[in-house]
């Protein structure tokens, strides 16, 4: 009997009864999950939050297990071995492609975990040489359960939907982490609340307000965590020393970038070899690089960083064009390049979808509602968005200078 | 009123009641300790073990806070302000020297972290003239408690004894992060059982179960996680990779090393500023680098430790002249040289310590014991060690190897 | 300095810093609150929940205390002693008319735990003697906060309100003997949410999400504990003995009753000294005597409790007058006395209230606004209620019984 | 498939899988735990320790179901149905012969509960009926167990050893319900570390330390917990009470005492039946009673019990004869009648047992070894004992009272 045993802040364990599962843990692209941070630059805001999506991944990887052991005891499914390998191993290598400060390189950079994840899991080559150990299409398969094609529906919806492995592990994972209860669940009771039906999953109805809880956690995890304006403010700043990397390399200036981060820098369609060398290590040492570059902008931008000196938030509407104007000229004339200081940045707290992807009840009778149908404060849980400017502290906080009593005049006046 | 509160996951609640202490905070020479794991190596073992010696600080300066406050409360004491101050600080700033994963660092290059701890609070610049804003002595006094040098003899003992902030935070806080209950205690009953008399601290002889609890958490930390094997085993991988490095460098080899690291590793006199760019992201891009760096040897144990291909522990005695000579000699010929691949190590796990340091309890009648000698539990916990070997896995599975038979043999049977 | 601190599952230590309130606590008429269990008849359903309102007296004492030590610190309120004693007595003794199974009593008996409140700090002689120790109209300033007369309005409001010292320990105190986590919220935050200004209590507009989370908690309790349809049962059983009691007694029939319970039951005038001789321990041993009661509808509906044979719930619309009519005869025709068997309850979930009671949030400018104009979330909670229908299982569950399927028939088609 | 589902702030779920147990639950033998307080009169000075025999009952069940489930998958033991269920129902009905304040009516009264534990489960009428569904030597074989005939070894030592199913769910329970952090252990490590091997359950020599901290916790419980002297003092009042009562009786004068107190107070061999009737309900319902009798020293041992106003305890050397007399002499003229009032207790701490009965560590090599034969800690645990007096608290505190101060004198002087 094979068994392995981690010790887990927040499943107490985890449980390995696989050796497939094992070998997949023990490759280098799994481990490489270590130098990853799980919520990026939270930790600037939540000194807890240096949990890595390695932890994450495993903890994905438990409550998939949990979920399936329930699913099986109780309606007899997964009947098939196969199914449940690649159940498992969806929910560990789901996070795979994950880079350093995910969200912020794609928003610059146009580079989409997913999309790496995909290539890691087919080109990877100890990843892929323990998945064709299953068969010669099990990595194949992985990636269509990633893809949502729509070939192994039950397991799509685990691994990715509103009500998946991956969020009942981060949110109690980042709960914890960072130190907060808003993101605390029935995780026991919501993996009960789980049935298989003809070929699909669904929520009980009977569990409804476990499922609600489950979803205001969410709700209560984005606005007081995910996107705390601070938090916000250190995604800004990593943004904007990119920004001057790429502009100084384009202008053809000679900057220190270490090679593993060069490529994605510049676009090049790089290696999956070359990614899997990209790490937080890295970018934080080029940070370090950086903060002794002799471009004034880069090096404070880093240092910045570095010493956590962040962007100050303000909370307030869309500027107007006249104030945009003179926000960046106040900038300039304190010595501020508007480019990279002044910035307005919108962030989205996503609502309960019930469009192609709703979670859907079903009673006793067999019978089926979508839960926003039923449940008011789920129904409140529509998208919705805030804009935030982002300034030096010094634009705000010089005193008596006349320059800085103007900008908190322009942003905090509304009338 | 000052006041600014963090969200702690240990402490629930980080409050700093004084703007000096906050400044502290912010200070580059503190951020850095972001950026240094508080565990070192133990993530290896504990994927959760990922909090840093900033959370450390803080939670330690949390912890003198609340000591503070009771002592104030039921003693008087402190009656000073700037004592209080010094006590902060000193518990905020004890710390402030550490380097990644010193206690490796240590031992294999002479870098001593309380020593840098004082220069930095000598000589960094910005924390320096914060501590100035105090008084011109309070840098030098912070420096005399660290020192333990008897001037203030109940701030050096809150800061540093058997019975001190920096235990009470660290138990909680690594037993938290890894998972575990063995760290855990009554803090709160603890920090009510210290009383101050007559410019000593004390604790109350009603209290001795309440001690108990907190000693023998330390113990089981050390045997559950401080030296677990695994742990322990990556050090030895840490110190294997330093040692080549240094090797190489002292046979003139070039080698990639980042500059905050150089100076460092050939043990030169680097300065506060240079020190303060030293950090586990350096030290771990260097491990990049070295991974791909032409010494097979260096290029084998960088890439070991960044993919967690740690060395096999074997508990047992201390191998004879013999045994030994036989392990490397096998070792030479799978082709692992047995300077960096067959290694010995002793763990000490501490006891309780009387002379001169011990924990002593007053009772109603104001009599005074040491603990051990009302405590027979206490009395067991005297320091004893563990022999270890470290070799490659491969070494011990190499299935029908006559070799890796040999080696079992060798290591294994004790007749 | 007067120190008394007692060991508590919720707030980790309870601490007594007045030697009034450690007086008041060891009244017997504060003792009693130990034989009375804070979540009456829901033990039932939750094992856990065997908590006393003793124990929730003492967590909202805690809790005032440190409202209050946060108020004062920030805010310079209260800054008389007289008002921090009145708080924290009001807060201790808030709950100390409550009798057994109060709600249930109360419905079907007209007692009001309110007024025995009241009666009970003006009449009982030890309490009321430790109260007039402060000064003469101590007691009486006591009873005008509970009755919300408008004098001491902060009071008033941190003792009862929809954001009140009660509630945050209540909430936190019957999901962890219960072991849900629906009641979980950020307590240290709420309380540092609290501002005072001119007189009033407001909650700082920075804050909202922290009084979403406890408002939402509130309403998750509701509908997973504490309208439970098992504990709206064991209600329903308890209201049922009563009822055939005290029909039994104005019969005249002679039924044992101890002597403690029989002037709540006749509805005489009891006094204070009487009254406080009735708790659980005295309710649960006259079940005992009336299960073996000659009385066989008595005797069945005693026994039933004691054995947790509970009436079982079933959720549907009120039902119409035939219906009504039918389940009435089929009870008869069954041999269950339909005024004791067949039982309609409508169970109130309590929503967020606005009117002359909301929640005011105040910003940095000082502007308010009731916490309902800026939360979407907080506008679901509107009051609403579920109808219940309650039978003896042997109604449902006969098998093949032509009557059981009629009932069946009856309850569960709504077409 | 059969599944039930109950909260439990323990475990967080209690699963029953099997029909016959839920039936067991169902009983009102089992029920009957409600009414009886796990820890007896420790609630006197831990508030939250309300926590009944019943939720122990189930967390004992639970424990044993987890352990099952982990000997099985590893082991294959046990491979037999009927062994499952033997195992799954002691663990339930264990402690069904508990009454109230089990402990001390045992001393006064020598009723022994193990006995009433067997009686029950073989006369109980319903609760006999369910286990004879399994077959007719069922309940038989439950009683060996219960005796520890060595009919079924394991299933012994599972259910009461130093390392069984019983003491791992009451310290946790104990810990959670008193909230102190003494009783923590690893739970689900401890379970994984059992073995079974040729008829018999060992420990894994890997997880010495786990069963290390077990012990420990055991003994922290006992010296903070369970032998605390309020507890002990509440013991010694409970003992008096029905000393005083049966004393009374026995002197013909007339009592009331509800019936089911009587028998067994009386020494008459009740039925089961009867004893079945008698819970803390009845007891407490009897202090009531008696706090209004008569006879003055049992209406104020009753008040002081219901009131809380308990015996002071005096940690001490067992008092010389001429002390003793001297104490009774003042007791006597102070009005305490001394067989009532001045009381000596030893209290015993029970150690780590190796005779017979130790837990046998099994390492990788098959050998065995005693657990105090590899532990220092642990062979500190012998049994030691604490001798206390117990006076009336105005013995010691009638202010300026020559006889309180030569009480005093006696008691604390030690020379």
């Amino acid at each position: 009997m094979f068994e392995k045993v981690l010790k887990d802040p927040v499943h107490d364990e985890i449980l390995f009864d696989h050796s497939l599962i094992w070998s997949l843990v023990n490759t280098s692209a799994v481990q490489r999950l270590r130098r990853i941070r799980q919520l990026g630059t939270s930790y600037m805001t939540f000194h807890g939050a240096e949990h890595t999506r390695f932890a994450h991944s495993l903890g994905a990887y438990e409550t998939m297990r949990r979920v399936l052991l329930h699913l099986e005891r109780e309606c007899g499914w997964p009947s098939d071995e196969r199914d449940t390998l690649l159940a498992l191993s969806a929910a560990l290598l789901h996070d795979v492609g994950h880079g350093p400060f995910s969200h912020t390189f794609e928003s610059v950079l146009g580079v989409h975990h997913e999309r790496w994840t995909k290539r890691i899991i087919m080109e990877d080559p100890s990843l892929r040489s323990i998945l064709d150990e299953v068969d010669s299409n099990f990595a194949k398969d992985l990636v269509s359960i990633l893809n949502k094609d729509g070939k192994f529906p039950c397991i799509e919806a685990l691994v990715s939907s509103q009500l998946d492995v991956d969020r009942m592990d981060y949110m109690l994972r980042d709960a914890m982490a960072t130190g907060v209860s808003y993101g605390q669940f029935e995780l026991t009771r919501l993996v009960r609340s789980l049935t298989y039906q003809d070929g699909h999953i669904y929520v009980k109805r009977m569990s409804l307000h476990t499922v609600e809880q489950y979803l205001l956690a969410r709700y209560f995890m984005y606005v007081q965590v995910y996107l705390h304006p601070v938090t916000v403010g250190s995604d800004v700043l990593v943004e904007k020393i990119i920004t001057r990397v790429r502009d100084l390399l384009e202008l053809g200036h000679e900057i220190q970038v270490p090679p593993a981060l060069l490529s994605v820098l510049t676009g090049g369609d790089s290696s999956v070899e070359a990614y899997l060398r990209l790490d937080e290590s890295v970018l934080i040492y080029a940070f370090h690089l950086w903060s002794e570059d002799k471009d004034e902008i880069l090096s404070d931008l880093a240092t910045r960083f570095l010493n956590r000196k962040l962007f100050a938030p303000v909370v307030r509407d869309k500027p107007s064009v006249s104030e945009w104007a003179s926000l960046r000229t106040i900038a300039k004339a304190m010595g501020f390049h508007p480019d990279y200081y002044v910035t307005e940045r919108v962030s989205h707290i996503p609502g309960y979808e019930v469009l192609g992807q709703g979670i859907t009840l079903v009673d006793n009778r067999g019978e089926f509602t979508d839960l926003s149908q039923v449940s008011k404060l789920i129904r409140t849980l529509v998208p919705s968005h805030e804009h935030r400017l982002f300034l030096p502290k010094e634009m705000l906080e010089s005193g008596s200078d006349p320059m800085s009593t103007r900008v908190k005049s322009i942003i905090y006046d509304r009338d």
